[in-house]
């Protein structure tokens, strides 16, 4: 209970109620949105004519009908209605990407360069020519941005730190709005790993709750409780990283010692297989190389693979002890790796997890791999509008 | 958006929004609440009637006012109102109380028995007699029970497990209904540390979210996040006392190694400290020696209680990394042992949480201590009334 319903929040939360009917079922008809929300037919129509206005709904021929009577139209989601678009700095890429009312991908840039030591100017002025070169792309209206970084993240969209990129306390949204390229959108920062998280949950079937891990130079966590991202008291949530899996471990960046990033970070995975670090390699590049010796049967490699598997399962049962969700999704690289640690991050919940007897747990890897961060992020701006497009309504009138 | 807001749904939501504000500022007028809640002056009076048939409103007289017209008459929650009934079953003890709508404390009784080894059906029988006197007790209409057990509970009441009683697969609700004793009320079974949380929550001004960790025998949490108890995908959440502390640790009952519970259980404590278990020993008698032991400077159990705090701070400090929750709370007889648990607790925070640098997280020791579990069922059973206020004066009509 949270405000008193009069009208005009009866018409946002129906308008609403209505889109989100016309998403779930397409095409459906103004008939089956009054019988399946209870809605009067007359107020769906009215409801359905402001969606119709605002781009967000669109008509569809009916499909014949053997039955008798008049076939209704069908109504559906607009694919040329508002779309999201997303971006994403990573430590050796940046990326963007545009989403359409429906969910589809209708843009996909990445640019592999290593972006550690450049000064955040200069990234952001890139990420805004690759914002202007995404609306540029699409025939779509692109209603906002969402940019992931893999870092502490306010809600104003100051970076705290983002300690793999080597940023501490850098504004991002005024940067980007005085870069000379960006296509003047409102854009809201987020974390990498939470925007992969709603990537996932919108790309593939997923329980209402799951622990999304994904592994990058460093590792984060999306914490999805039902069905909506748990963000914490300041936004900082998902920062398994740092969870402890050995008190007398190695020592962290952080400063603690046993941290997760330590057993199953990419400079650990490399370090236990004996591969050398190599600063012209791109993370991807080292992903794969290890990928490939794992299929080969590298000892060394399925070694470093097992510890980090173990190291990974010990910490997400920690998270599955406390929260009871019952389904881990392996993210970034640890979506291409998930073949070999998928069995020992099992292995250490079945036997770490009290309740595991009465329900196991599932570990799959990410249906978006690598691409689910900067999906996620303009699927979120998506995801908000179709929640709550009285906004995009109103702004239109 | 879960349903079409409509005329009855409407009632139901501002019945509750009414409540609320009369529960939050009391006593407070009906023009309060009009200019509070958004809605007019005539639903106000409309809806404050129905709480006033149903008994959950009552008036008092104005206090004088010095400024013009004529003072309006107070509305406050009524303390003869529907009553909740707490009851817990715990290791070592039974306990009873009955909290009224305004949330104070009317009744609470402790039976300190030691509940291993009797069969459920006695306990229960224990139960319902103690629930018939709690309700014969005072002078309140008891609208519905909450049974605390310290275990794995289904909705429907089974408890799945609840390993320090020795109990697997026992049908609570059932067995208490046929008890020759038992006052016929709709009972509700949940874990003791997920009671105990929202005592906390109930008790004390609490962030919206945080962590609550409770030490019995074994060790419990109750995770409320934004306010409200996060229950799980089965309601299993919160067994912070099997969450790894070491790998490799000792052996756990659960069948796991290096959990919480074998550094900051009551038995690893007093094990740690030399002090001999003693099965006539009460728990609550062995809390209080270890504590009268501690203040006196006693080293051996000094560093235990050093041992037991740094395990803890491991394990709430991964909950802390992946939650971004501010407060830990301490609970059941870690409450009493806080003075000693607590520094070591916030030194582990400090090192091993991410965040800690920008955002302390704050410790502290239950406001109700050892009470918290059987209050907070009662007041759970409140809790939900003044939430829902509808079903009961709909069952009043």
């Amino acid at each position: 209970v949270d405000g008193p319903v009069r009208q005009r929040s009866l018409w946002q939360h129906n308008l609403a109620l209505v889109l989100g009917h016309v998403g779930a079922a397409t095409p459906t008809s103004r008939a089956e949105v009054a019988a399946a929300t209870g809605l009067t037919r007359a107020t769906v129509s009215s409801l359905v004519e402001d969606l119709l206005g605002a781009g967000l709904v669109t008509e569809v021929e009916p499909a014949p009908r053997t039955g008798a009577g008049r076939p209704a139209t069908g109504l559906v989601l607009n694919p040329g209605g508002p779309a999201g678009l997303g971006l994403e700095i990573n430590v050796d890429f940046l990326a963007a990407a545009v989403v359409d009312l429906t969910g589809a991908v209708r843009h996909h840039v990445v640019h592999r360069v290593d972006q550690r030591g450049r000064p955040p100017e200069r990234v952001l002025a890139d990420v805004a020519r690759m914002a202007a070169e995404a609306v540029d792309g699409v025939d779509l209206t692109v209603a906002a941005a969402r940019l992931a970084v893999p870092g502490l993240v306010n809600g104003d969209g100051l970076v705290r730190v983002a300690p793999n990129l080597g940023w501490r306390d850098v504004d991002v949204p005024g940067p980007l709005a005085a870069a000379p390229r960006w296509p003047a959108l409102p854009v809201s920062v987020d974390n990498e790993a939470n925007l992969g998280a709603l990537g996932e949950l919108a790309a593939a079937p997923t329980p209402p709750s799951f622990l999304y891990v994904s592994g990058e130079v460093g590792i984060g966590a999306g914490v999805v409780l039902d069905g909506a991202l748990f963000r914490g008291a300041h936004g900082w949530s998902g920062e398994i990283g740092h969870v402890t899996v050995a008190p007398d471990g190695p020592l962290c960046r952080c400063g603690a010692r046993g941290c997760l990033e330590q057993y199953a970070g990419q400079e650990a995975i490399m370090r236990a297989a004996g591969i050398r670090a190599d600063p012209m390699l791109s993370a991807d590049v080292a992903v794969a190389r290890i990928a490939d010796l794992a299929a080969a049967s590298d000892p060394g490699v399925l070694n470093a693979l097992r510890a980090a598997g173990a190291a990974l399962g010990i910490a997400a049962a920690g998270v599955v002890n406390v929260l009871d969700v019952d389904t881990v999704v392996l993210g970034g690289s640890f979506a291409a790796l998930a073949d070999w640690l998928g069995s020992q991050v099992e292995r250490e919940l079945r036997e770490r997890v009290l309740t595991a007897d009465w329900s196991p747990i599932s570990v799959r890897a990410s249906a978006l791999g690598a691409a689910a961060t900067v999906v996620g992020a303009a699927g979120a701006v998506v995801r908000d509008l179709r929640a709550a497009p009285a906004s995009w309504v109103n702004a239109l009138r």
